[in-house]
């Protein structure tokens, strides 16, 4: 099949490097710059260097840009889109783009079906795109109406390229399980390195600042922006987080002993329940 | 050399492997729990099996229990102690327990220095004890008053059996430094894992959740002793992390774009001024 790939960042780039990798499909990328597309085709990540109107050719179409301009995107160019032809985003978020996607597939007659790869560095670009991003990370798929048959096609393909867990969500429980796992520790990791201890940490530092702190080296401008698009379930985790850092606090502040192991063997427990 | 390790836990253990890898010092390995010292002799991290009076054989003592019982332990056994031997600790404060071991080296004669490793693992116990755990991590040393010659003594025996960097700081700055590197991160990683979402997370998440939640599986007494001993010093921290949290969380609540981009953005730059 054709495959093009819009935007070759770090997300587009592993898709197209990964496609290469562990299929036979033709891979046409996609970007606004062309000094990147051109550098994608030279490290044989794609087949080639595509324009906006060889969506066309593609059987399927992975949009990996900002959420708003996935929706600018599809707006604008839909109409070149064929018919049969799946498309799908990379979006950390699903509700906020989710209905207008699915609106826009009705209007140009494509399937629209959601996914999110699991998988992420804490640096951007194509340059740190990798071929062994997506190997055993989770894919989550909000199907938005779709037909099954289409999105069973659309998780065969993720294994094919490496995916381990395929989760099918809709996009409210998506948001909200998102706005924890993934939204929570960057929010996290930029409030924890603003301390004014943090410039000073070298040599007093092991594992606990390196994994707090990884992910601060954070795009500000995408996440600013999925973060306001998933406010609420995002507001909702940051109250119950501060409240129970508040409590744990609460109990050193009152040399609380019993009522701080207890709230730390709480935390120890979930982990154990989870077998981590 | 002759070195009495007492108490064979992850870190305990860890010092003995390191020592039978890295060097020809005996090792004589104390602990309560006799199965615990005979599975070490087994295993070949320790020549010797000791009784507590065993330490006056030593010429180097390094106590690896819990704070508080590191003071215990030279309170009724320090009169066992050569003059010319040096004590250390591996304790994760050092406030809380350095002017009451200089105290009680005075009283026997011995030399005291305070010392933190700074490794360790989300595991406790022997089993998990690891030859090559402190590889590379930084050795923090408290001199505590003891002259500079024995000081590089123990600088030079931890680069030996593998430390990496050597930090010299007075007990407050290294308490100050360690609330925020260490301590914060384990707090946080409890208050995570409380989320009533973290049950589920399994599908939804990857690298973010996992550095976050990883230290949450905790010892929780070891912990309580540890937080509420450095009580001062992380109370700030928390407090500062609780402030940043806060505003990230306003900026969201408000819809304030351009506020939570400047947020991030400042994260991101401690970051790369730090070169991480």
């Amino acid at each position: 099949m054709v495959i093009a790939v819009v935007g070759l960042g770090i997300i587009g780039g592993s898709y197209c490097k990964a496609i290469k990798k562990h299929t036979r499909h033709t891979v046409i990328g996609i970007n606004r710059t062309q000094s990147v597309a051109q550098k994608a085709f030279d490290a044989g990540a794609i087949d080639v260097i595509g324009a906006v109107e060889d969506i066309q050719k593609a059987d399927l179409v992975i949009l990996c840009m900002y959420p708003g301009a996935c929706v600018e995107f599809i707006e604008k160019n839909g109409s070149y889109i064929k018919k049969s032809t799946i498309v799908t985003d990379a979006s950390g978020i699903k509700s906020a783009i989710c209905p207008q996607m699915t609106e826009l597939a009705k209007r140009f007659g494509f399937t629209f079906i959601g996914s999110h790869p699991m998988a992420g560095k804490e640096k951007n670009g194509f340059d740190v795109s990798d071929a062994d991003l997506y190997m055993g990370a989770s894919f989550i798929i909000t199907p938005c109406g779709a037909a099954m048959e289409k999105v069973d096609f659309l998780a065969g393909f993720a294994r094919q390229i490496g995916f381990g867990t395929i989760k099918v969500a809709t996009p409210e429980e998506h948001d909200r399980m998102i706005a924890f796992t993934s939204q929570v520790p960057h929010v996290l990791a930029c409030a924890y390195v603003l301390s004014p201890s943090c410039p000073n940490h070298k040599g007093f530092s092991a594992g606990s600042y390196r994994d707090v702190s990884r992910v601060a080296n954070i795009n500000s401008k995408l996440w600013s922006e999925l973060f306001i698009e998933n406010r609420e379930p995002l507001i909702k985790e940051l109250d119950i987080l501060i409240e129970n850092i508040t409590a744990i606090s609460n109990a050193i502040k009152s040399n609380d002993s019993q009522e701080l192991s207890e709230l730390l063997e709480r935390g120890h427990r979930v982990k154990q329940d989870l077998g981590e």
